[in-house]
């Protein structure tokens, strides 16, 4: 097991009709910037919940925070916290608004040239504006961590920021939010936490035992609970596990100790930054090519995970190993996701080129757990996932 | 699942060589009380270790804190935190040290008439004086958790107590330490934590699947490193994921969302109390029949853990169940614990009258997690286990 710091001091208000605990998580004294998406939650009663919950409190409101959450949008947000002297943040929402309200959370305490500068520089954000957050889709995991990915579509970029000053203070998560969830977005989030999980175990082993089932803890449950979500999602026990699933698989704990990859994000970020592709798709469409490419290195952890997830007992470890791939292929096919770039674009051509091009003009030169994964590399693996 | 809050702000420091981070870890201008055991620490390196990382720290000492912490001890330590302005505490040791430091903490900001009203009246600590540890045992979980236990050898009583105020600020975990510790402790700390996870765990089903499998984790983990640590307690491997599972069992993760049971505990301390007998021991003595007559409220639990912990794969469900539980007294038995009163003491008739009088007299009229198990049951569970 690898020396390792952990730190998580967010809190968590879990279950049923918790959205009402907001009244008492706010400082009464706060103005809030309440932050939201598209506006769903106006018409699945979580906007009223919200509301009823905050009658008592000065608010200011900001909706229309897109998917893949925009710079641009985000720079207009940050113009009403300053102007309006807000004091607190509340993201409603998913990954898309609470990463979001994170860059708001560090822009506005931020004293450098432009904010971008966060993204670019690499800036740790170690006290950040506060801010809590109720989730109304469990994927991405950045209702318990620190970090948080922003895109700007004027440039095709999608960066990633974090620091110890961005933990929510306080995150609500309702199950029953998830009732009202499109069919696309439950499959894009399991597909999502599944792939978090696998980005913090698919490496190789470093006899960190407890880490190691922990993971696989996470992916047998999504597994198992994926089905009865996309098919009710008023399940509410399959919603409640498939929740916790999602926040556990991206809150720090099962990174701890052991080495990471997260190459799988890197290209895929810049498939969304490319196509507009939904990040869980991305993330299903690099990952086969990418476990397949570094086979050789990935095949003792491939294997334990075809035995200890999916149970696959026959084989020499290699079987094993690749039929653990054919079998997570198989996993988002029965999500209704596609795995290959070319299920979402006739565009592909040259796109393996522009990403090891990127990837180069950034010195982003090593990738993944051993930090050889070169821009030619790295160009190999997109082409396999054409 | 059922509904729960979740937050946890200590920071963890785990690995190798670690210890040197108390430098950073403790403000510059604090005056701490450094608080250890018999004075272990002084023979296996770790006091040096600790007072080379404070050379610039003012420091004053406090030994000799016993196992199953002291009352009369710790208002002799409260004295010297009172005399010397003190402003923060640093426990040196295994979860009796820390626990000790715990009530420290408490008692030290306390205005109440005297400091034992913490423990008698159940007075929740919200914030306490601030403290850090470096773990010496890995065992109780304590150095994650906002619990202690203390004892007032006058009364022959042991009593509980805790708050959000009494996380540690930060724990550091050099699992190099075990290679020092005695064997009979390295067991007891086993036992320990795996009963820790099954007050937990062995309960009733609530459909918490995630939570389950974590709890199945930490008893897998244990079981396969227990033989490895006793056996040669500096490999480093085994010793890391006995003391990180410790952690885990009791830091609050896996019971949140599911019943708990601690009936356990509730027993064994009165054993403690009684006879000094250690207090994983007195664990060992009482868990088996606990289960066994609880056997159907808890069969559904039972065979859970007989299937995935134990991969017992035959028989009916009663005949999994009961199988585990004798799996579990073996288990205690290699690890050279013995697992009936008798085995500990002579005088061990009348206890079973002694302790269900207490809990009358305590008003604790229904232990476990159906608050079902009367002063009459505790006195048959007694029985079955001397």
């Amino acid at each position: 097991m690898n020396n390792f710091e952990f730190k998580n001091p967010t809190k968590i208000i879990f279950g049923k009709d918790t959205i009402k605990q907001l009244e008492t998580e706010i400082p009464k004294n706060a103005k809030v910037l309440l932050l939201y998406g598209g506006g769903s939650i106006k018409k699945n009663g979580i906007y009223d919940q919200v509301k009823k919950a905050l009658a008592n409190i000065e608010l200011v409101e900001f909706g229309g925070i897109p998917a893949n959450p925009e710079y641009a949008t985000l720079m207009e947000a940050l113009k009403v916290v300053k102007e309006e002297n807000i004091t607190y943040l509340l993201a409603v929402g998913g990954g898309s608004v609470i990463d979001g309200t994170k860059f708001l959370s560090a822009a506005a305490v931020f004293d450098g040239e432009t904010p971008w500068d966060i993204l670019t520089k690499n800036i740790r954000t170690e006290k950040g504006m506060p801010f809590g957050t109720v989730l109304t889709l469990p994927a991405t995991g950045s209702e318990m961590n620190s970090g948080a990915v922003i895109t700007r579509r004027e440039t095709k970029e999608k960066l990633a920021m974090g620091g110890p000053g961005l933990f929510p203070q306080f995150s609500i998560l309702d199950p029953q939010v998830i009732a009202s969830i499109p069919k696309r977005q439950l499959a894009n989030g399991i597909a999502d936490a599944f792939t978090h999980v696998l980005e913090q175990y698919m490496t190789y082993p470093v006899g960190a035992m407890l880490q190691d089932r922990f993971a696989e803890s996470i992916l047998q449950t999504l597994i198992k609970v994926a089905p009865k979500v996309l098919k009710d999602p008023t399940n509410y026990k399959a919603a409640a596990n498939f929740m916790w699933s999602c926040t556990m698989a991206l809150n720090g704990l099962i990174q701890k100790g052991v080495p990471t990859d997260w190459a799988v994000h890197a290209m895929g970020h810049e498939l969304t930054a490319l196509f507009g592709i939904d990040h869980a798709r991305t993330l299903a469409i690099i990952a086969p090519s990418h476990y397949k490419y570094n086979f050789d290195t990935k095949k003792a952890k491939l294997a334990r995970y075809a035995d200890r997830v999916w149970k696959i007992k026959k084989g020499s470890k290699d079987d094993k190993a690749y039929d653990a791939i054919e079998k997570t292929v198989d996993f988002f096919h029965k999500l209704g996701i596609d795995t290959k770039l070319s299920n979402y674009t006739d565009d592909y051509e040259g796109t393996a080129e522009e990403i090891a091009k990127r990837f180069t003009d950034r010195g982003w030169l090593g990738l993944g757990e051993h930090q050889n994964l070169s821009p030619d590399k790295v160009k190999e693996i997109v082409k396999m996932s054409y």
